[in-house]
């Protein structure tokens, strides 16, 4: 039997250690095809390049790996491996990480890790996005490593249900098991840093902390907290469909 | 009573000819406040700029408006309004747009209109994104006017329900009147348009068409064909709230 293609992307570059941990996993299960930036491209989100032309580059990074680098956003890096490098070859897993950073509750939207994970989605790949709680490119994640093969291994063998988007998040120290949970409700209080230029003329520097008042024990946050991975299944259906019926009533319509 | 504070904003720049008549309209209901893109960044998604600071510039484009030009994303400017414009001043309602081009279905999540809009209302705002289904800055779009106008004053007199983020797409030509609806199920099929630098490298543009095999009736695609606006309730929670219980049947977790 031909073995499954799986694509591994990221947003933080393809010399960030997190995307040769899964390139390492992936190749036991498939033929591993990496096509990912060639800069960090954190906080990019759904962001894709319309107004000017990107490279693709081949890249000798993974031995044995057929691999890209992209002057693109994350999401361009999907969009050129599935349209360009494997225009009539299906694609049965994409992974997207592993994320130097957390990608619970709502930095799910900011995430270029996840948002390039949602575009496999939106091609109907199923896609699991993987984020460590820690920015340090020296932590070490490797007890980990069980569970993260196991999800990968679980989505090869179609053990998902018809969410086809996972959002995955590890936290630091011991594992007690995963999650699955809900996306918590929380939002960033901005601090934007200030400064002068060179010239002399006034900067800001996006800076915030995290808040929430979700004080659910049923979403990721609360999951990560206590020690679990969170496993949050996700979509791009962004219709809130409890409004559609309330406004129907509206006499505005 | 003091006048409610209206936020205007887009992802085509300040210069654009859709901004201007947001501006327009919002000035007869509220005090308000422009900080917009310094140049146009379709497609952002929800990026936020992360690696570097970004610039605030004051604009005198609209005369006895309080405007700001911004070297970052549309999510920025949101940001940048909340945190640094009108630190200690609420904000009544954000208006995005409106966008030379359509946001209706998966448009929504590469969209910097609908993301901006987004971005107020996950800091709590109530906030419509408007676009219009013609890239051309020369269209005439006046006789949609009279609706954006009702659902600006809705809006501001609290008559929307609890989604507090309206995706607001506007067809050409003759308009039948407004409905509400869910996003169509939709995706791009892309046609890279490939060609070869100055140095000889080969590159890739985005390009593409948009595929649906959605046949319901009750989407903004369809309503948009039938020469209705389309107004979709949106929210930021990604969870799939059917895949949670299904998972928790799988042995993996």
């Amino acid at each position: 039997m031909e073995k499954p293609i799986i694509l591994v992307t990221n947003d933080d570059g393809i010399t960030s250690p997190g995307i040769a941990t899964l390139v390492s996993i992936a190749s036991k299960y498939g033929e591993v095809i990496v096509c990912a930036p060639d800069s960090p491209q954190s906080g990019q989100g759904h962001a894709i390049t319309l107004e000017h032309p990107i490279k693709l580059r081949k890249s000798t990074l993974f031995p044995d790996i057929e691999a890209y680098t992209c002057s693109g956003t994350p999401v361009d890096c999907v969009k050129l491996a599935k349209h360009v490098i494997l225009k009539e070859r299906k694609i049965s897993l994409c992974l997207s990480g592993i994320n130097h950073g957390s990608n619970a509750s709502i930095n799910i939207i900011y995430s270029g890790t996840m948002s390039a994970a949602m575009e496999a989605s939106i091609e109907g790949i199923d896609s699991i996005g993987f984020s460590f709680l820690d920015f340090s490119y020296d932590t070490d994640y490797s007890y980990s490593l069980p569970y993260v093969e196991k999800l990968v291994k679980s989505a090869l063998d179609q053990a998902f249900p018809d969410s086809q988007l996972i959002n995955v998040n590890i936290p630091k120290g011991e594992i007690k098991g995963m999650k699955v949970c809900r996306q918590c409700d929380g939002t960033w209080i901005e601090e934007f840093k200030e400064g002068t230029d060179p010239k002399g003329e006034k900067y800001y520097w996006l800076s915030g902390k995290f808040h929430s008042e979700d004080y659910g024990t049923d979403h990721d946050i609360a999951a990560l907290k206590e020690g679990y991975i969170s496993i949050v299944p996700s979509h791009h259906d962004l219709t809130h469909y409890p409004s559609i019926d309330q406004f129907k009533y509206l006499e505005l319509i």
